[in-house]
């Protein structure tokens, strides 16, 4: 038996909620949480805004703790081992994109909340999912980068960036300011466009270079040209072929942040400088891996606010509030 | 002396027109026109829908001919060479892209029709925009390759496809019916979206394996999850994430035909499957001369029809009917 925290209908309180989970499968683990982050994907399951919610709903895909159970087949992880598990808790493991290690764009994967999340005292998963911590990391800290840190980590492999990339990164909150450390780190020379000179001294001490007023267009026309790779991790409407123009021949403006409002772009704003515009989600368990260990390496951090676990709604309100700096990370009562 | 057919005015009949051009640069070439494709940028230009054109105008960006002079320090080219032009007639050599490879991305080139076009007896261009022509090519149907042809060839070479891919074409004309051609023989296994029944006989003659119905969203809806690459070559809106929804995930829908509406695409649509959107101009001088091999090689030809250089605005009043197949060259009178 899972003891949980539920929302029993869209943008519900969240109640305890028990659920009785049965035998662990083959190839399961089980993982006392310790951790759960919290991410904004969590408010919107919650509020079935993605229209795909069930309820009870236990939200949370940012899970830290030890595995307290392993299945009959499990062979890659042991019991006490400290581990994470981000936004999916299982892959379909035989299509063509789980075949060649992009499992998390298997159309057939599992998202960990729709089992159940993490937002309780156990979550389980396929072994395939969860990832163990390296040596030296902070277990705290590190339930944000599940899913938070692996969105933003995972362009830098996908599109091949390099150190000597220029790069700049739209919107400095809970995946901003990972973006920011992570391609500091990766040697680029990088930019923050922030909605406010207060930010601007935050953006640079989280390894911004330099930084652009995203709210004075003067200042971004006048950068035109400068970068191969801009990241935009905002749901808001801006003037993207606006940040196009800054972009250099062959540069790529990259979304993880989900706008619902369409990206107005002039195909001619791609075809000049032979310009990319493109999107993803998440990452593959072999992408996780390779950012923990180099979040390790390079002292990466998400800075986080935290919350008992049994002050969730505390917790997911503080974050709704737009005030949370970056991530909230709930800790086991 | 060069003897032209220029536009006076914007969207002008073309007249005959005498250009003095004074002593060839050092690095120039003069080129003899024996032909000279007509593309739809040729109207564009002639019509100034672009905001740029300077008058009188010589259009005319798809050069066949012989070289008649080189300038004192031209090395690569000689006398009596059977040579190309395409959009570019000189780059300014020194930028990045230029450094790299990427002439064809320098923001300093000169278009060939800002310096005088083909639509003349004799064009003159730095020798580093001028291809010679492969033995073996078929000189009278060439021009065209060295616009519509480089336009659809090259990201082929930009974005690495594969002879696995599966990929498509939007649009069956002047570009298309080239891109079905290089795609067939590049070994991919190739669907032409087409807008009509008569068009889908012919996309197959042209190298498409199969054809789906460009104005049945049923069908397209059906095709969901097939492609790895899509090139349009079309200039009218049309319902873009239903194209995006028939990528497989990291597909990309590529543009070098270049619609002036915006293209209002959703974010979730490139999110979830890692998908890309990008566009293109022609290609570099290095791109076109493997482009010229693979043509020969493949017995890849631009379908043309023929019209006396003096005919030039008949030759042009049948393009903008939309009836040319597929695409027209001038032949010297």
């Amino acid at each position: 038996m899972i003891t949980a925290y539920a929302a029993k209908e869209p943008g519900g309180m969240l109640e305890k909620h028990t659920i009785e989970v049965g035998e662990l499968g083959d190839h399961e683990v089980e993982i006392e949480v310790e951790y759960c982050g919290i991410c904004h994907s969590d408010i919107s399951m919650i509020d079935n805004e993605w229209g795909f919610s069930q309820y009870p709903l236990v939200a949370g895909h940012e899970v830290v703790g030890r595995i307290v159970e392993t299945g009959s087949h499990v062979n890659s992880l042991q019991q006490g081992q400290l581990v994470g598990l981000g936004w999916h808790s299982d892959y379909c493991q035989t299509c063509y994109s789980c075949n060649t290690g992009d499992e998390n764009l298997c159309a057939a994967a599992t998202p960990t909340i729709m089992s159940h999340g993490g937002f309780a005292n156990k979550v389980r998963a396929n072994e395939k999912a969860v990832v163990a911590l390296p040596d030296g990391m902070d277990a705290q800290s590190a339930g944000p980068l599940f899913c938070g840190g692996i969105t933003v980590f995972n362009p830098l492999v996908q599109f091949d960036i390099k150190p000597t990339d220029k790069v700049a990164v739209i919107g400095i909150g809970g995946l901003g300011h990972l973006a920011l450390q992570f391609l500091n780190a990766w040697g680029c020379e990088v930019t923050a466009f922030t909605s406010s000179e207060a930010k601007s001294d935050e953006a640079k001490s989280l390894g911004a270079h330099h930084t652009l007023n995203s709210r004075d267009s003067s200042e971004i026309e006048a950068a035109a040209n400068q970068f191969d790779f801009i990241i935009s991790t905002v749901n808001v409407k801006l003037d993207w072929n606006l940040y196009l123009s800054t972009l250099k021949p062959k540069g790529r403006l990259h979304f993880v942040g989900a706008t619902l409002e369409p990206l107005d772009l002039g195909a001619f704003g791609l075809i000049g400088g032979q310009k990319q515009v493109s999107g993803s989600p998440v990452g593959s368990p072999a992408t996780i891996a390779q950012m923990l260990e180099f979040a390790v390496q390079h002292n990466i951090k998400p800075h986080i606010e935290t919350f008992k676990m049994s002050d969730v709604n505390n917790a997911l309100a503080h974050l709704k509030s737009g005030k949370a700096r970056y991530r909230i990370v709930l800790e086991k009562d």
